[in-house]
């Protein structure tokens, strides 16, 4: 059945990830069901207002394939369910997945970190569950108002049964497909595991910097100390990948840190976390990484530094009202 | 001569530290010449203000036995010579220690970090040179206006010729006579550089994190992250130390820890200074000890990472109108 027509979408958590890739898979002709919470009444009067280089829209209930939503109990049937929550949401994943994941469903996992699909997979099974990594520049500035930057390329692999991909799956070149009529490049990838360490490689360094030193990637590029931090952090991230049996092909690190270099100054997710008061993903972007390195047998010990900084800023800022 | 009659002082740089200190032995009979820059005019006006649990003091000039200089043309020949400058205003050492150190003075570093005392040694000679590590918590509160919290001990050790100290001296009794008399505790001790290393078990975790993380000591002790970073960046100190060949006994530094965890909350020399915006102390206090046991052959990441995110601060807070 799947392909015959336009497909549908659950989008799990409509912010600056899933309400931007949402918005672009309306315009790509899809069906795609949002599910919100805080913003929802916000968005049923105003709609969801999405802004981008790529083109603007704004999103009307009733005016486009699809709907808002404030319930999974209301969400029809889907071909695909993308999780977008922040990952520090994931809790929510046991109540919110069931409901949506039908036979012919495939989960999404467009989230940070590492270990997130295991624990979709925990929930629907393995067999359901593909792996999505965002690079992506988009922030949401108000309620139901997301503004996208650049970038939006997203990097897919399967998770399989067990963990164990199945190479690339037709699931996969449907969503290729369809982002990639919504002018979003896909990249189709075999290899899980490594791809969410070479995720790892920009965000573990730039993501925690960010935060505690308060700063932009431009300014932390800009100064020696913490190019030369980073890049020390970038050593430790290539030491655990590769100990976890990830592979990072040599460049590659060097090639971020350049890239970095080059970009628009612009806040890290993380940074945007901070800067609103939000919980930071500092268990599925830090303590997951160290602790598969560690029972592999590697210590990642300017990762662990960074980590418990950023616990210690995590800590306080939920305790301040 | 010295010690037939009270002893004169001339203390270079009244702040935080010379203008507590100073006022103390002004209390305790000595006679003692301040030197001041920005703060000479106010203080000339108002006096020199310094609260402390000790008891208050205002010096007025020409109502106690010194005096306040502008410049060190009108100091006279005196006994011993305090330097507590911040280390970031070393570079002026070479014009304001040769007038003052004539054939009877001892220079006195009451400064933070690691070679201060080689600095003075350059310009007068080892044999004239003495350190001084302070243990004490004041702050400048506004100009002419010093307010001393809590601690005072000061730690004191020959530099001697070629920096091998020549033990306990006479002019470090009379020091410890005069500060004593002032109700401030001396230890007299025969190692400097174990000394330096010593204080430098408490200054580095505790200033830097202080500041890089916007904390008190308390907020730092109260969470496990921290306490379990600051205690892994003393056992780098330690390793540094060694490596340098000082002595840290053995359960000193979780002493520190301990005590550290007992204290008041109050905010680090580092971290006030950074408030105020001056430069901070990083060179003396992470740069050179990272160079020493480096040096020595022992790296220390985890001091170094702290060292560049410190330097990273400080860069920017000086470009920064």
């Amino acid at each position: 059945m799947m392909g015959e027509q336009a497909r549908t979408y659950a989008v799990i958590g409509t912010g600056a990830v899933g309400g931007f890739y949402g918005a672009r898979l309306v315009e790509a002709g899809c069906s795609v069901h949002f599910l919100l919470h805080s913003d929802f009444d916000h968005v049923m009067r105003n709609g969801l207002i999405v802004e981008s280089p790529l083109g603007d829209a704004t999103l009307v209930n009733g005016k486009f394939s699809g709907g808002f939503h404030q319930s999974t109990s209301s969400l029809p049937d889907c071909d695909f369910v993308l999780v977008a929550l922040k990952t520090t949401q994931n809790h929510l994943l046991g109540n919110l997945l069931p409901p949506l994941v039908t036979e012919r469903a495939t989960v999404v996992m467009l989230q940070n970190g590492l270990g997130v699909e295991a624990e979709a997979a925990a929930i629907v099974g393995g067999d359901k569950v593909v792996g999505g990594m965002c690079f992506l520049c988009s922030n949401k500035v108000e309620p139901g108002h997301i503004r996208h930057l650049d970038y939006g390329l997203i990097t897919l692999a399967d998770y399989g049964p067990d963990g164990a991909g199945r190479g690339i799956t037709e699931p996969m070149r449907f969503l290729a497909e369809d982002f990639g009529r919504a002018g979003i490049p896909i990249s189709l990838e075999e290899d899980l595991l490594s791809s969410r360490w070479k995720k790892l490689v920009w965000n573990i360094p730039f993501n925690g910097l960010s935060v505690v030193l308060d700063a932009t990637t431009e300014e932390l590029m800009a100064r020696e100390e913490t190019r030369d931090l980073a890049t020390a952090l970038i050593e430790e991230v290539v030491m655990g990948a590769s100990a976890c049996g990830a592979t990072i092909p040599s460049g590659y690190a060097s090639q971020m840190v350049q890239s970095t270099g080059a970009m628009k100054p612009y806040l890290t997710s993380m940074k945007l976390d901070a800067d609103a008061g939000r919980p930071l993903e500092i268990d599925t972007m830090y303590a997951r990484p160290l602790r598969a390195a560690s029972a592999a047998g590697v210590e990642l010990p300017l990762i662990e530094m960074l980590y418990r900084q950023l616990a210690f800023i995590d800590a306080r800022s939920s305790s301040t009202p």
